[in-house]
């Protein structure tokens, strides 16, 4: 089948339907197997992109389109989350939320910095590799915990509450670690940056919720089938656009967007499914994507391996310790749930690092460290964090004497994949 | 905001998502004030497009992100119809499909290519532009079919049905177009695509069906959560990519796909709602980017309007003349539905110009002939549809003695969108 017909179109579009159809019967086929051992899925999903992925059978390789896919896919992902996560919810944990996530951004960063020069690297590299350790991956930790049906427990709500402010935190130490290593600093960008990433996150959750909840019943009535559920795609892509042109990531804005409409679609049953089939839909090709940006074959040089494995317990001692630190006063039970919570640092750790090697701060075997990171805290995470919190079920079950910690097991709904 | 942070995580992706904001919210508003004037929201949809692409307010360009997913939005849109389409309806209407199909390839592939002959074009040129008027795209009709709640009518599974096949049809013409506008003609090739058009399709109508059908509690009992819906997407992007390899189109087999699990799948309405919810995300950005393809600037040369309204008027009429011959013996006005049913080329015709341009076959002003009449009948066929509907509809009502024809008017449930 040689013909320019099949070049023109077959050719391209095909090529990409078959790299969503392995992305997604891999993800599958692996969460199926997990489930069966009783491992969470979404380590699975990962794992599969790593054996597609060009490291081990080389069916596929991570292109423009399924980075952007895996984009939009964490986006909804986010926005799923954000449709369970009652503003009012948030503000309750708002000032611990706010501790964890300040701890939890220093600890790491500078431990990250020091074990660096302590390395040997350049100043400016371990600025780099610090900033990489910064930021947690709400998007996994989200996963894993909605698929406990968690997503209600106190810590949960911690740990979202933190994450949301560390992934801020970390875009707004980017931008100035961004600025050093062109051997400039601007401080109005800093300044101005900083401002609008607080306004717009203070906006949303205060008055967009307010003024949406309001609104509901207006939307409910167009004419456009489906209108909420049409609304909300709309809101989400908006805000998510919104947030990534202020400077905080689009991801953010996808939470905000469906925070803001939490408590106006609480009644509407078929808005939340729709999304989460949706959800369910990209959510694969996010977690494949990240499996298969992993390279193992620098990990020839032993050095490279033994940095990558220092990292990544550092990555998740920092946040253990800062995360836990900051969330002491609940038991050290809950305050290693939310220190193992903030652990996974996934997609924010990888777009630091690609953009330290488009710097060329960053060389080929540190940005496969930093992947090898991203990916491995997100691969221990997920174990602990089902251990831990089974562990408090179990002790809760037998004590029963803790009431405002419960933890709601909810339903099938918010499994989300 | 000039740091090559925001040129690398904000940059391409940003901009992506900015124009899946505009091309949904456009699309939605539209098809809004569409609903409002009690028209058809797709013909909004598309014109959503032609106001924000490059001929109007310019604010978004098709890009190959955007025609993939438009690809993908028109994929899922076929899964969807398929669910709909019991093999068993199909078989019913078999016999009188194929007439209509054949009859309405012949018909519009000869007058289209006397018609260019006459307007003086070259024979390869003038074989291109009645390959262009060949096939229906069914994705247009069926968003009109589907929205109306009319898929479950008698005349709609003969039109489904005879879409499929001159879909396959077309593609079939189309190759052999392509190997004549080369210079070289292939048997061997030839007789092998059409072979392997026809045994898949068969092969998945027959076979497919019935041992989807007998393995669906299997599916059902697998530990990942919505293991049907999951299967169901998996299944609709395999066969699309098959049907893709085999040289007929990708959405012949998502509609097979479809198709082969409505009768599995006709208990699982979650199955059904999850699958639409998708299908309700990504088809805006299918009809948007038709409208985006319509460049209206070269329309300035009066002889270039004259030959788009004359190919248009010959693409509506030989539909209606061919198709409606076929089907006469439902009567007039069935047979118009048929043929007015037939008419839209959207996507198909769009393929063969885009080839035609790569071959040097096809220059800029007939490739804008040709994307003029694939908008202008998709435009045209909606209201007139409704109309020849709702007539026997009020007859019907009135008379209330036809019962073999009723027209089944189906829920919200079948508004994908």
């Amino acid at each position: 089948m040689t013909t320019p017909f099949f070049a023109v179109a077959v050719g391209h579009t095909t090529e990409i339907l078959l790299t969503l159809f392995i992305m997604l019967a891999a993800a599958k086929i692996t969460a199926e197997i997990f489930e069966r051992l009783k491992q969470p899925a979404v380590v699975g999903e990962i794992l599969a992109g790593v054996l597609i992925g060009g490291s081990v059978l080389g069916w596929v390789a991570p292109s423009e389109f399924t980075n952007t896919l895996a984009e939009i896919g964490v986006i909804f992902l986010l926005f799923t989350v954000g449709l369970e996560t009652k503003p009012s919810a948030i503000f309750k944990v708002g000032k611990l939320a706010a501790i964890v996530a300040v701890l939890g951004v220093i600890v790491p960063f500078v431990a990250g910095y020091l074990l660096m020069l302590a390395w040997g690297a350049a100043n400016v590299q371990a600025l780099f590799i610090g900033t990489a350790l910064v930021a947690t991956s709400i998007g996994i930790t989200a996963r894993v915990l909605s698929a406990m049906g968690l997503l209600d427990a106190p810590t949960s709500r911690i740990i979202l509450g933190a994450a949301v402010i560390d992934d801020i935190l970390g875009l707004i130490i980017l931008a100035i670690v961004s600025s050093v290593a062109e051997g400039r600093v601007d401080y109005i960008e800093i300044v101005t940056t900083i401002a609008l990433a607080v306004g717009f996150t203070a906006f949303i959750a205060l008055v967009g919720a307010k003024v949406l909840t309001n609104f509901a019943p207006t939307i409910e009535r167009l004419r456009t089938s489906d209108s909420f559920f049409v609304f909300g795609l709309v809101l989400c892509l908006g805000l998510s656009v919104a947030a990534a042109y202020i400077g905080i990531a689009a991801i953010i804005g996808a939470f905000l967007a469906g925070m803001a409409l939490a408590e106006a679609s609480e009644k509407n049953h078929d808005m939340h499914k729709q999304t989460s089939a949706v959800t369910e839909f990209l959510v694969p090709f996010f977690l494949v994507n990240i499996g298969m940006q992993l390279k193992l074959e620098v990990f020839r040089d032993t050095s490279v391996i033994v940095l990558a494995i220092v990292l990544t317990i550092l990555a998740v001692l920092t946040k253990l310790i800062g995360c836990g630190l900051g969330a002491m006063s609940l038991g050290w039970r809950r305050a290693a749930q939310v220190g193992m919570g903030m652990s996974p640092r996934g997609e924010v750790g990888i777009v630091v690092a690609q953009i330290g090697l488009s710097l060329a701060v960053i060389n080929d075997s540190l940005y496969a460290v930093v992947l090898f990171m991203a990916v491995a805290t997100t691969l221990i995470a997920p174990p602990f964090l089902k251990w831990l919190f089974a562990t408090e079920k179990a002790a809760k079950d037998d004590v029963d004497s803790d009431d405002a910690g419960g933890i709601v097991a909810q339903g099938d709904f918010c499994k989300i994949g």
